[in-house]
């Protein structure tokens, strides 16, 4: 149990992730615990793009001799951290098109469903996609055509148990990707972010992922010339290749790919047994000296959910004291820790400022 | 007509454009006529994109109060350089999924027409959507639904004539955007990419247009968060912004979009009766003294097809000898002037060459 400043600082000390912290652009004393909803720049990642943008100029259009297939080997770098298969992940577009592509491509009949808790692009997408199709739209398993779930519930950071299920089911990563361990071997499919725990950037391209064994029987609705096999033979009929990048649609981001490259080798090279380990003793940390009522259940991500009634002002009094998070409506405040770059100390000295808010009132 | 290359000389030494190469990296001489498929990096780019990173990793998530309308504004920088107003055009996703969305959400019924010749993935897109809808996919624009056409043809460079429609119809500008003068204020829908004559580098976001008196009938069919009408009041049904924000779909690329602003800056500030009538007159050097076969008609964009049983080795060929173009299946070979940073003399040099290979053979 830490309960003192100095407890904190002696584990920051013991912290084996620590020197990850320098892997990082830090470029002020602002406490940071926002990385779950983006994550900070890795100086490598700073480099990467100065370098593919000096690429792009020198290599002009020869340079897509090595771009063609990046978002398949993103897809590669980025499988251990969720547990995939090489060929099995691909990154391209935005969890939300990763999503519709996924979803059209699966559903076949009956409803479309999701957690009434679910992140709200992926209710809006399985919405549309039931309103295009005639199906119902509903929050209800039972007798559903297809599920689309939360790993980690972005508002509470509870952890879903993830297991194999008879009704088709998309597991949405974006919270969960480079913060808890995943293994994907027994799951079918998933989407997910890499702007938040893998450090992508800004609007980085998203992931998506299906099973060797699933991808043959699947069509994406997007019909792109990315996908088509024998590309540049273009007067063939549309023609998808074998593999996961059957899913691509149209030219792929090279820069925002090359950014995912560098986040999710960090990741890999602190591993995500270490990382785990950080997130549950720091979100541990934040429920055990919450000044308010904590809604995060012991299995959880790597964030907490602090419920009071003036969540949105307290939020907003915390930045004003250089701790940025984030407020959820209607009544929640964030403390999300990254703990490639999170140190004990921050999360104890915003916990610190939030109590000493409240006792202020 | 330019009959020496001193000719040409003269031509760039009065080019009232001939300042512009000058904002472009150029690191090497050889001869980049492969503009209108991967434009050159401008210095302004380059600065840009190392400031938005830097952006990134020192502003964090409060970076968004700025990015959040980037898609918006980005579309506003564009709008002058295709002859649209603000807020009719969008910056996002891909060509493909851009045409993927604009298609869906026009076509009510009857067949998805494109020519026979237009880019790969545009009929690929109408095919899949045919397909999913069950409705004919063809080339015969009596009777269709929905017709896209390409403004500049990617094979020949054949210029259309962009006339109104009964038939609701996308217009592809990919291949005139920031190269001919466009004025869309008779025209209800198009897309287009950022890649080429607007320099905006591998992979870009692309563009979206819609007519303002179009705009509130259509809804995408990818319902994303970042359409949402108060995006982060997160527990409301889906309820699309009234504009043209509506068909964004998820998290917008940050860095992409600053680099599709620097490149429509340039272009816009060149202005495209400049930049067209140089790339007449360029073109029309490739013409005069072409050693083969010209599919290219005189009504044309910014680059001209030259016919050739040998077009893949020729092509080859150019390339060892410094001279960067491209071949298109099964017999083109294309020459693309991008008016902002070829030189006369290096169209001039580029079809000597050609005509050398061709004497020697």
């Amino acid at each position: 149990m830490v309960d003192r400043r100095v407890d904190a600082e002696a584990l920051d000390r013991a912290d084996p992730l620590a020197a990850f912290r320098e892997r990082f652009v830090i470029t002020d004393d602002r406490i940071y615990l926002d990385g779950n909803s983006l994550g900070r720049l890795p100086h490598a990642t700073a480099e990467r793009l100065g370098a593919m943008t000096a690429d792009w100029g020198a290599r002009l259009v020869t340079g897509w001799d090595d771009w063609l297939d990046a978002p398949r080997r993103t897809g590669d770098v980025l499988a251990p951290v969720i547990g995939a298969q090489p060929g099995e992940v691909l990154c391209c577009d935005s969890v939300t098109v990763n999503l519709y592509k996924l979803a059209a491509a699966i559903h076949r009949q009956g409803p479309l469903v999701t957690d009434a808790t679910d992140f709200p692009t992926d209710r809006y997408v399985l919405q549309g996609l039931a309103t295009e199709r005639g199906v119902p739209f509903s929050h209800d398993p039972q007798g559903a055509g297809l599920i689309v779930r939360s790993h980690v519930d972005y508002r509470t950071g509870a952890l879903a148990d993830m297991q194999p299920s008879d009704t088709p089911t998309i597991w949405d990563l974006s919270y969960s990707a480079g913060a808890v361990e995943i293994d994907l071997s027994d799951i079918e499919y998933a989407v997910g972010c890499t702007y938040k725990y893998l450090n992508g950037g800004p609007g980085a391209p998203a992931f998506l992922y299906v099973r060797k064994d699933r991808q043959a029987a699947l069509r994406s609705p997007i019909w792109g010339w990315f996908a088509q096999r024998d590309q540049f033979d273009m007067d063939r009929a549309y023609d998808p290749q074998p593999g996961i990048a059957r899913f691509l649609a149209g030219t792929p981001p090279i820069l925002g790919l090359a950014a995912v490259e560098e986040g999710a080798r960090i990741t890999t090279e602190a591993g995500l047994p270490a990382i785990a380990a950080k997130a549950r003793a720091q979100t541990q940390l934040i429920i055990d000296h919450a000044p308010c009522e904590v809604l995060t259940p012991d299995v959880r991500g790597s964030h907490v959910a602090l419920r009071h009634p003036d969540a949105r002002a307290l939020t907003a009094a915390l930045i004003e004291r250089d701790v940025i998070l984030d407020f959820r409506a209607p009544d929640v405040i964030r403390f999300g820790v990254a703990p490639l770059y999170t140190r004990y100390v921050d999360v104890w000295d915003a916990v610190e400022r939030l109590t000493n808010l409240l006792a202020q009132r």
